[in-house]
């Protein structure tokens, strides 16, 4: 919109209360306190009206949206309506859980064609091999906050004033919450930085704010109680929205494996290939080729289905970043195939987030998922989505369909 | 839904033709086959009704969107309606780029209270700092093939014929595209596997379908003069949506940089704290804290304005991984602050994908970002609002106030 | 030597007996049954004269070693002398560590020209900072075999057998060893493939055969007690002699941190540069360009200083690979400078291994470091003098005397 | 010795030319000053002797060596003798690579138990299945110097320069040096920070002091013709003696590849196991185990054939950290195993570094290897043994022989 700016600070000085509008473009009046003094509905209007007549362009889809202003408020700033998102439904995809046990459509939001596509094939093989079987391995929110220490001496004290407090921390930590729970307390240190992470079970919201809020009043304690001080109340090693290996290794959020067992006789009829060539497949590209490009993921695409189903179902988009981590094998298996996804980082929740929206919640309600005591069926379901898009695109990778199906696909 | 498809069985057997709903939910008609019999139209209300019968839940919401059936089909299937997420405005944003010049608002989809906020704090610290400098250095969509050859002879030879058909090679790539080039192509060996990173220059598209498909062609030529054999045409050296350290080093989409020089005044009067202490932050959050914990972000929350932007504006949302990765630096100079975002692996485009979707259109529009020759122009404003976003979020904690902010944004 | 075995082949065939130098070479005798038909020491001969006829080569300084044959049969096998690699000193070095508290001399076993120079210089610059503060931050040297199950029910269920089983596991593998303490397992999930992780303490043994051994006792019992089934005793992640995250996050062996606080007016007089240079050089190298690179090591040349001692005092010369991992951070410190060196995986033992060998006793016995009681306190010097090499390096980069110190020193 | 420093402090003050040990526990003479008075011989002797006296040990198996001080000199500083390791031989090992060809023994130098035995086994195998295939792949020795730039306008013209001026700088960098060719400089930037990663072709030395000294005389003229600042000659990117992604995936110094093709037969009746047996171990622990260790090393013992290797014949001890980067891939191949090991950096030398001293020299001749054209000849054998390394173990770990190896060779 080159100018925005630029115009605002051309034209002759009005009064913002006259004419909010060209207040906002002036710079006078500020898009957040919009809401305050006219409301949000009438807030997002002027905040529209602004930047259209600022860029000379029109909101009008975005403006058109079942989400009400007030209802936004608590996720989002300068609201302004919505951006859509083409929404598709995979399966029904039959999952035998702990938790998730049953048949479950999987909603995607994407726009990369032959996506959900695949994902559906993958889903109608796994139900003909009686389903995916699927189970929460650990469930940990982690938040790691940095300490700086005068020294090796106090740190170590530092360190050791934490293990022996424990109860009291807990005491700090879990009077900020109704749900989460301190689950222990990793120390790690680099010269005189000591790094706490704390791992936190937070019932069925993803959690992330739930353990920064816990783990302030915890870092106040120790502050207080040995005098080393908060650097950063998250020191990365939690790790949040970056790719890290602690989090391949260790996990957070919930560690999710999904796996299924194929006849011989299911991967050629309906995959058109072998187990040999899957596994083949699978050793070049899913971990020599990952391995040999130092990547954190061992698998095919595991961001495309945990991508579509988080954006329909009101997960934090940035958290795509921890479930794209993980791994992906095959194993021949007497006369079939073995194929597993294995996702250590999955940051979920059915509550909370962007959860409560309207059609995010009619994406969890039709997963059976959404609200209390619903989180580990859906990250169970989820690894289930991820394992018939593996199997389905390592198939066609397999089969030699890849090229044939995306030119039919259009793509 | 448990039972999505238990229920299906145990109805009574209509034929499809006089309830397609029942029929879908039987089984017997598939949902990707409805639009072809049906019309979109028509196939994906019948798809949302199975689904809300079989579930016995409501997808109003999701029908209520702005997308046309019609139009939603290039980019995905079985599709039902939308998913909307909430969408604010940070900025504008001052950006001096090679390819962006002037003030720009930034589109956010998100569900993360106080992101916008910070955002948008960050683009007034920017701006009264004179603006983002930013620029895009380079620029390669990659694709990475893995073939099996004979023996490590094979493989040399092969490594060999590639190096010396270059131009036939690219001749067979650049055949597939109107628009893509190719820029070169770097081998790498484990064993007997060889694996060939294809890089092309791809226009304004995001450009990995015209890699792929670019790259096939190549493969199929490769193959035929050598005699290796095709076992994957990604072979995850690409690294496309896995995090991966060669995309990191070397690049991957845009690898965009912006900066900004603050003098120690602003820091003082606009962040509250000092060059000194963001440096210290810096350091040992963004890169002791990451290091220690493996990762490959060295940065705040890199993610999520990616993510944010992503959404808004029809970008992939599974490669936020790659968005992830990258430094924030931050050095204190002369009497201020010189702090910088680096991005290797920005994958965007301002055609193709889902950026033609009606809000996503609308957002690129605002942006001054629609169509042809703006995808640069795009990567250097999204590189803006990052270093905003880096700016205000480290400038928090160096301060002090992150638990003040999101107490008081009710977060 | 191009034909050791083809000149054995043309060569009219002798009884070995009457001359087994050419049955040797004739491949009639293996180099590994001599030492039982003719005593370590003929054996160690006839192996020697059959190489050097073979190859028409002479290893006269080879055989001339303070080694008795007899004393190397625990170590090595086909032994024919020893490899004597020039030794150097530096320091004294004043270590106040919890182990260690006075002046060392430290052993540099290296033919890297100005190594023991620059390390010396550095040990004079700790010294007159009042000493290296240094500590041992964990201690725990790990083995961790993979489990094959049948399923991932199974694989959940011999987790759960293990952790109600601990005790008994730990009775199993203590009953292996005199020394070992088994301190904990740590389980890993991939598909069906179940790593676990044992951590030992083995006394002042580096202890990685005696975790080996120990860890085989348990891999038996889990295996009977659950149906899985061990399918390597080291599933790499251990990790061994393999540069890998785990170890830089969570410490292999000894973990050590050392410390010491330099005055500006120290800084300047004996480094020739200033606080901020060495922070400023310290960002950009040891973290920026490590990180950049996809490292693990975020240091300018532990392994250099680490190899050194390794090779001196009989340390494992392979586990120099998990000594290069770790930080070296500087922090402008009110006036002066605040410079640290965290190694988390430094592997060594002063019994065992190479310890007893004649010029690696000598030099443990240089240090106060030989025999039982001593490996705390042996890491903790070792820890100093790569914090010496570190700060001697750091600093003639800050002040731009590197290339002078090369050309001086004749490299 | 805890008082080295105390003692000295303590005594009465003799003038130091009558009694130099006296004079150097004092500090009043340094170390490294003796040679010029006394000659390197009577330095050797004062040193050794100060420090004996120092801390009441005796270094007499040291003082036992075959190098002369005098040689050492270009070396090492304050030289007081060597370091034996015992010196084993394993082979002969038929190797067809493109510079080596023939039989060849390995000599290791290890105090590793069953090394050498199992090594020794694993050359008889590959002998019996036709000798290891071998080849170098690329060659390269790289130092990568960081430059400061003002800002990012600054950093793209610096790197235009570079680019322009390629010839120049190729002059400045070759006129340092008899040997060296500049292969070509790879940019990276973070914030303002350029690294310049140059690769070197360095003929048969190892190279690195090579590339730094022809980098410095680059960076000089890079530093006058664009007005950047070189803040550090290694920037870490290079990435020397610490394990980094950038090695495994673009490689430094030899990248070698060893192969071999076993019969089913062969597998069974000498490694006891099956072509199935090994690639599924190989699968979990080399690949999965590393992988989900964050590992850098995809293979089980690399850094035990190399450092044993190395120490024996004059490389640097601390690039075994480079050398345990790579691949072990295993493949079931018609009837019997494709077994390879990749090993993209690892960085040797037939002449200059160590490989001039008595043992290394021996040793190198032993291989046929010492000397000028002779370093990538070595690399393809080394690569042989390191081959030989890994099939042995991963053969025993397959067949279930492990424990009992270990047992028998008394470990």
């Amino acid at each position: 919109m080159a100018g925005a700016k630029g115009k605002a600070r051309r034209g002759p000085k009005a009064h913002p209360a006259e004419d909010p509008v060209e207040g906002l473009i002036r710079g006078e009046l500020k898009m957040h306190e919009l809401d305050e003094t006219f409301g949000a509905e009438i807030g997002t209007q002027l905040r529209r009206a602004a930047a259209e007549r600022a860029t000379g362009t029109r909101m009008r889809a975005v403006a058109s949206t079942v989400i009400r202003p007030e209802e936004a408020r608590k996720n989002i700033e300068n609201f302004v309506g919505a951006s859509q998102i083409p929404l598709g439904l995979a399966g029904p995809l039959r999952v035998e859980g702990e938790y998730a046990k049953g048949s479950f459509y999987l909603p995607l939001a994407t726009t990369e064609g032959a996506l959900v596509a695949s994902v559906n094939r993958g889903c109608g093989v796994v139900n003909a091999a009686g389903g995916a079987r699927a189970g929460v391995l650990a469930d940990a929110m982690t938040r790691a906050p940095a300490f700086v220490c005068r020294d090796l001496a106090h740190l170590v004290a530092t360190r050791r004033w934490v293990q022996e407090h424990l109860e009291a921390i807990r005491k700090a930590a879990e009077g900020t919450t109704g749900h989460g729970k301190l689950l222990g307390i990793s120390p790690y240190a680099v010269g005189r930085t000591l790094f706490l992470r704390f791992a936190f079970q937070t019932g069925d919201a993803m959690g992330m704010n739930m353990a920064t809020i816990a783990t302030e009043a915890a870092a106040k304690a120790i502050e207080k109680g040995t005098g080393a001080r908060l650097a950063a109340l998250s020191g990365n090693m939690c790790t949040d929205k970056k790719a890290a290996s602690i989090n391949l290794t260790e996990g957070r959020g919930k560690s999710v494996i999904a796996e299924v067992s194929l006849s011989s006789k299911l991967v050629k009829e309906r995959l058109h290939t072998t187990a040999d060539a899957v596994v083949d497949v699978n050793t070049r590209k899913n971990l020599v080729g990952s391995a040999k490009a130092g990547a954190l993921g061992y698998n095919a695409h595991f961001a495309n289905v945990v991508a579509g189903v988080f954006l329909a179902t009101g997960q934090d988009a940035a958290q795509v970043v921890e479930g794209s981590l993980g791994f992906t094998t095959a194993e021949a298996d007497g006369d079939g195939l073995y194929f597993a996804v294995s996702l250590p980082a999955l940051e979920v929740g059915t509550v909370g987030g962007g959860t409560r929206f309207p059609t995010q919640q009619e994406c969890l309600n039709l997963m059976g998922c959404a609200g209390a005591g619903k989180a580990r069926k859906f990250a169970e379901i989820v690894a289930g989505g991820v394992l018939a898009g593996e199997l389905s695109l390592m198939g066609a990778i397999a089969s030699g369909d890849l090229g044939k199906a995306h030119a039919r696909l259009g793509r």
